[in-house]
């Protein structure tokens, strides 16, 4: 990528509140650099620079900003400023900004607004949250099998909108319904009277509206699909989702399942522009979570204090093993994790996820077992050894099955599968590790 | 997405040898069902399919699948089905499966081909891996300011190639310099002896060969461009990478980064479809790296033995200040990974980074010191609490700083930080962790 304007001169600027060089400087900008600019300065500069913007300008550049810095930045600003923005944008992307504005901001500017206006986005409003009906675009411009493709480019040519969702058209029966899509390509390289019927993909891929997003993201991704119609279920189309909107789903699916893997929530800006504070919650909440559920370690310590005290080597190899069967447990945890996220399988698949890792844990600790035999009975003798092996041999089926159930169950609680396993199978895999290595350690030694 | 062909149908087939019927149920397939149906097979079996296909289809259908499934695929075939296959793709997917397959038959297959024909592919092969050279596709039509409206569209439908390729055309100079990009939506829609030149897109986003593909695809992905021109050092046109690709090179990363911080090698196949052994080998080597580096902890309570020999109850809160402070360092290594990826961050930036996460550790452990100072306190006694909440605040920081600086230094050192920093920071963690908590401990309780 080019070389940036210098953002270190514009925060000169503002730090020396020289707005009239700033204004200069920013109104020369292009879009793509204002757009760099706003997205790499804080919060507080970034609003600053944007209302020097020109109106045309700052409708431009807030359209290709990320959406949590689109929410973060409304945040800033008065609230004629928000609805001039706000009508400005289109349909999926006023939905995606009032799922991201806090939602009193949100009713405040649905309540500010003509219903009228808002028509189409109270529609997709209307469509379950995380469902792929929630983050269509609306296809104005559709087709049908008895035009001619001459007729359809020039409809094309005439037609207000994106070049993306121009290059392909839904092709549809006279009752609305889906039967094929066609490549601006076809047509520009067929003869101009031939008809859209005998161009078209026939039967393409669609989703239903209530499907779920991150699921049909991917497809999309996965079949490489400019454009992916949504129909209801009477196979009617009601909506498109382009690639790159696919491809926006299916980022921020994956950023919150990675934060959410390390323990932490995403954070909405770039690591260095987010505050101290910031980072700090984004985390705190994850740690007293784990501590508190960690305070189940504890209570089983303590009821084998007498067998610690008897036999105090025992408590040397407290990390390693807990370690261990943590670490198994989040294995399987980030697999089954991101293999429900795309959809790979499902609630339904508990017992072959459990089966499969029940098998993998055993052949996983069979081998660690070996190793640690060895190790730990060369340098702590073989009984130390023997309760070491047998530990991990028993305990890594259970970390691994654990950790591979404990997302389904999340998900069929209805919550998010990367949020609720973490805590969970820490504090899960720890405690029972704690309890086989014990109660080995009990029946090997003879305590 | 449709209801599916019974790939049960299909497999009972298989096990049954009744190829006959097999080749007549697969034959009736779309593209898009067989490449359904390759998917979601085991890898033998999906190989005999493949076999069966017509060759059109099949050259069709291999297109269409992941590289990882591709390269698996590619190891079932015959030789000469082999170099079929790879001679019917494009140069960017010829250079990818050359990458995905195992080293041996790379070399076997561009061994067997004439040189000319693989000359582009070479060229691409030429750039470093991981840059985004080696990701573009060569794009072939190309427009100058000075050309009509009228001109090229009749170009664009006599070009033979993919629709999304011909959405957007870069305008070079006459000396192969980029200097615009013209939306077809753009030609359509004006007058046909309009100059390219009037409809451009002045000076576009544009990146050269050498850069990161990931940054370079985060970019693509960010500014929603369909094709994003790659230029060499004197900004002469070498290629473009479309959307589709970026989202791709996106995707794979995200993948990587996520099961690697999840302790895991990301496997290849759906996570049902690969087998036990495949699992487990996936995880092995991490549980065995992780149990040895945490043989450190080991001799770290070893030489504290005598301390815990005089006071057992300080062995109770081993785990849940391990698990706290492992929390906190995978926690800032998450955060610090995602946006060394990203391209928000660099090695350069290790002192901004050093103090953030300390400040951000002292004040998640100072309140978490609280927290435990009162609860521990209550139930083991004031002297337990301190030695517990003064421990949280001091590793804390330790924590967060090692979690958010080895990601940096494993950069700097040129491997990947996700796989580097998930067994070093947990050791690191745990090791520190409990010589803060025995050292605390024996001052504050006079051991």
């Amino acid at each position: 990528m080019q070389d940036d304007v210098s953002t270190a001169k514009i925060r000169d600027l503002i730090d020396h509140r020289d707005l009239t060089s700033l204004a200069a400087l920013v109104r020369g900008l292009s879009t793509n650099r204002t757009v760099r600019v706003l997205s790499e300065l804080p919060l507080k500069e970034a609003a600053v620079v944007f209302r020097l913007l020109e109106k045309n300008m700052s409708l431009k550049a807030f359209e290709e900003l990320d959406q949590p810095t689109q929410a973060d930045l409304i945040s800033q600003l008065s609230r004629s400023q928000v609805l001039d923005i706000f009508r400005s944008l289109d349909p999926e992307d006023q939905t995606w900004l009032l799922d991201e504005v806090p939602s009193k901001v949100a009713k405040q500017i649905v309540s500010s607004l003509d219903p009228a206006e808002v028509e189409d986005t109270m529609n997709l409003l209307g469509y379950r949250r995380d469902s792929i009906g929630r983050r269509m675009s609306p296809q104005e411009l559709r087709s049908n099998p008895s035009e001619t493709a001459a007729g359809l480019l020039e409809r094309i040519g005439a037609h207000d909108a994106d070049n993306d969702i121009l290059s392909e058209i839904p092709v549809l029966t006279t009752d609305r319904k889906l039967v094929g899509k066609v490549e601006l390509k076809s047509l520009l390289s067929a003869p101009p009277e031939t008809q859209v019927g005998d161009l078209m993909v026939i039967d393409p891929f669609y989703s239903f509206t209530y499907e779920d997003e991150e699921k049909v993201a991917r497809e999309i991704l996965r079949h490489g699909e400019l454009i992916h119609p949504i129909v209801d279920s009477e196979k009617r189309l009601v909506g498109i989702v382009p690639l790159l909107d696919a491809a926006r789903i299916d980022y921020q699916a994956a950023e919150e399942d990675h934060a959410r893997a390390g323990a932490a929530e995403p954070l909405r800006r770039p690591y260095l522009l987010t505050s101290v504070f910031k980072v700090a919650r984004s985390r705190i909440v994850w740690l007293l979570v784990l501590g508190i559920s960690a305070t189940l370690t504890v209570q089983v310590l303590e009821v084998f204090e007498a067998t610690l005290s008897q036999k105090i080597a025992l408590s040397l190899f407290i990390p390693l093993l807990i370690g261990i069967g943590g670490n198994t447990g989040s294995q399987a945890a980030t697999t089954v994790t991101r293999a429900l996220a795309t959809g790979e399988i499902g609630i339904r698949d508990v017992g072959k996820v459990a089966f499969k890792e029940v098998r993998t844990g055993l052949l996983v600790g069979a081998l660690l077992a070996v190793v640690a035999l060895i190790i730990a009975s060369l340098v702590y003798g073989i009984d130390i050894g023997s309760v070491i092996g047998l530990t991990l041999i028993l305990n890594c089926p259970i970390a691994a099955t654990v950790g591979g159930v404990i997302p389904l169950v999340a998900k069929a609680c209805k919550v998010d599968p990367a949020v609720f396993s973490t805590p969970f199978i820490s504090t899960f895999c720890d405690a029972t590790g704690l309890l086989v290595y014990f109660m080995v350690a009990k029946t090997l030694l003879g305590l």
